[in-house]
């Protein structure tokens, strides 16, 4: 006989028949209910020993944290507190679990504490909810663009390429750093390297994403991009995962009716399959924010703010409406503002976009036509206005708690002004000439965007450090397990 | 008006309708049809347009590779070839493109000639076509898991970890080449380096993987994989994707069950999903295949040979059972094998794998129990045989023109047995603590298996080099785009 999951056993009512379960001990109360686990959902089942008939050696060893395979009879539960439980006929020891060393007890343990055992958080139900959550998006996401016919792309992870400027980059060798091989003139010889150049970690798929949007339209990718940023903070991580679409014949507005879209879409998928997670993630949330002011509590709870994020338009503005409110908002004028605004061109900061989201509008605002200034190379220059200043064709979409989410924009598709830009900011043509290919031959309006994954988890999940929506973080002088 | 795509045109019937197209010319034949394709699918449609109304110095600008936008009647056509039609009332050039300068011209370009202009050769049909498979079979994967209740779980691209011993690694590095920092006794200061410790690109996430399956049950990786060897064949690459599933309570069997149903079930999602694109990729391969010798032509087309793998039992045969096979097979005898099997115990090579499915079975196998002596130490140890000889609970699925497409074991999940196996392969243990917990702590039957996802793509298209399945494949001294 095979095992039976116990999600599908929490689900069913064909009562009397014999079953086997297998998982790991949660808690054993007065040597008779032992709570089961085995992953498929939040839930336990109960198990009702009958110690009376069971071996002493076996009661000792269903410890926190064990593996058990029990056969038994699946009932009605006459006990409060579940619908269903199993009547032991036979307990199986899988796997020992020694209740002084194991690490999890069943007690609250602190987020940073779990951070350090990340090889057995995803067994508490905190990471359970989180790591089901993360599923469902990634899944979401996919189907999302399955439905619309988009192609998904799996741009080059390693790159040749370093030109977009996007951040610090990650070199990727196998030179030996005992001996560096050097030519002649001391410089180093990259000819020795397994590509015969120097190669890095990729920061972003975009521009390998437009070369295959001017063939197949509509195209995604879905992959993980790197920062060699020394950012220690809640926000960033050095290896994160990013979904970055890109369609011809996009101009800005489509670009972000996708993008609102696409959010929307997830968001109310992970809600229709995640129920138990993110009601669970609800009430830790509420449980996490009891120790704080009132003041910094969030005005909605999880799932109330989730559902607000569905039913009204995300805010739309530009870049100049933005700076106006700014300017003359309170924490503006009494300079509560760390970096005052004031003037047009000002890059903004997180608690400017804070500000915008979470205390002027109130909702998801997406932020269009930034100064050119202030933005890469390849966005679409747009007409100067009245006043001769210069902005291109981006949208930021930021979101509450979170900041930025998305940052997207029309590329610019006219090869002259494109490469105009590209001297103007100092970025070598001649190593780009696949990229500027595509403006040379069939060149077409066409617009993309970047999600950031780990972003978007924190934000359905209400966690509050990014370290604890992916499995493994990578961060600053941290690379375990 | 937005514009409607051609994939949608092509399958409307509902005639007389005023539509915008947009895509990017293939081809202009007598100054009056125009081939339009968007990417939406691998068919073109015909655009008719009315020379004697259009200015010349538009139809001058219509070239092979030209992006235009046409408004006009979308028509039952009157022409053979085609059923549907656009009667152009307005055309729009988006992007020119110079036919004495684009390098895709409407004629047979060969393979390796499109893998030097990689960045335009999604294009060409063919490529249209392998990466409409690529994208359906990703899908696909995505699908089976979740139907399956199984979390996706990204597992570190950048590790710390170097222990499995897969193949040479990656580094990964912000040390400065010019000046490695070096400490008093002359060994490389890596607490300047970025993670403060050496760190590699992964190749694998298996181990991972592992610590994740221990708390959900079912877990499944998809991501990117890296070995840094120098092989320049057809079917190996520095940078390639992989599945990873890894099930908790799993045994040798049901892992070949599931990695039998998963392959079948993506390949018959494609047959489904791509009839177009496959039955073009048939079409390619048996033009392909003309200039070959008889005898090294396929036996099966590749429907027939997709069809094939869905209709018939993988073979599943132990080792040792085809080792006696082997040795017994008239290359073997008659000395045309390269490595000539003679005793129990040898490393079976593609030309014997090949012999197998190819010439023996005729259809995809799957091999078990290999000598542990060369498999890795995390496969669960099988009982010895009656003649002493050790093997490991192990599983490779071998298919036909690939070799191996799978490869899998049951784990070990008995702490004592691992840490012997550990130590006598000079795996050090003080490095794996985090791996070792999970057999400390509830340890319990489990197993798991990588898919490599390039290898299914050639599989199902039919294509025999694996650069022409990946956008932009990475091998020694190429990482261009």
């Amino acid at each position: 006989m095979t095992h039976t999951r116990i999600k599908e056993l929490l689900n069913s009512t064909e009562y009397g028949r014999e079953v086997i379960v297998k998982g790991w001990i949660k808690t054993f109360r007065n040597n008779q209910f032992l709570a089961l686990n085995d992953g498929s959902c939040l839930s336990n089942i109960q198990v009702v020993v009958d110690f009376e008939s069971t071996d002493e050696s076996i009661l000792k060893r269903l410890t926190t944290g064990a593996a058990v395979a029990i056969s038994g009879t699946f009932i009605a539960s006459l006990g409060k507190g579940q619908r269903v439980e199993v009547k032991a006929h036979q307990i199986t020891i899988l796997g020992d679990s020694d209740p002084e060393k194991f690490p999890l007890q069943p007690k609250k343990h602190s987020l940073e504490f779990l951070r350090e055992i990340a090889h057995l958080r995803f067994r508490t139900n905190t990471f359970n909810a989180v790591f089901k959550v993360r599923n469902a998006l990634s899944f979401a996401i996919h189907r999302f663009f399955n439905e619309k016919g988009f192609v998904l792309i799996h741009t080059p992870i390693i790159t040749g390429s370093d030109a977009e400027g996007a951040g610090e980059m990650f070199k990727v060798t196998t030179l030996d750093f005992d001996k560096i091989p050097q030519n002649e003139d001391g410089s180093i010889n990259f000819k020795e390297d397994f590509f015969g150049k120097p190669t890095n970690l990729t920061v972003s798929g975009q521009l390998e994403g437009e070369l295959a949007a001017l063939a197949f339209g509509n195209i995604y990718t879905f992959g993980p991009t790197f920062r060699a940023e020394n950012s220690n903070t809640t926000r960033h991580l050095a290896e994160f995962w990013m979904i970055e679409p890109e369609m011809a014949f996009y101009e800005l507005k489509d670009n972000m009716d996708l993008a609102e879209e696409l959010l929307k879409y997830v968001i109310r998928y992970a809600l229709d399959n995640c129920t138990e997670e993110i009601e669970f993630l609800k009430n830790r949330l509420l449980e996490e924010e009891k120790s704080k002011p009132q003041n910094d509590r969030s005005a909605l709870d999880l799932v109330d703010k989730l559902n607000f994020c569905l039913d009204n338009d995300f805010e739309r503005l530009t870049y100049t409406e933005a700076i106006d409110i700014l300017k003359h908002s309170k924490p503006n004028q009494k300079k509560q503002f760390k970096y005052i605004i004031e003037d047009w061109g000002a890059d903004l900061q997180s608690e400017h976009e804070r500000y915008l989201v979470e205390k002027h509008f109130k909702k998801p605002v997406i932020l269009t036509d930034y100064p050119a200034a202030i933005k890469a190379f390849y966005m679409r220059m747009n007409e100067p206005d009245q006043q001769g200043r210069k902005t291109v064709a981006a949208m930021d979409i930021l979101f509450p708690g979170i900041g930025e989410i998305v940052g997207g924009a029309q590329r610019e598709e006219r090869y002259d002004l494109l490469t105009q830009r590209m001297t103007e900011m100092h970025i070598p043509t001649e190593e780009m000439e696949w990229f500027l290919d595509t403006r040379r031959f069939g060149s077409v309006p066409h617009a993309g965007f970047g999600l950031g994954f780990e972003r978007l988890v924190l934000f359905v999940t209400g966690m509050t450090n990014i370290r604890d929506v992916i499995p493994f973080p990578r961060t600053p002088k941290n690379a375990e397990f």
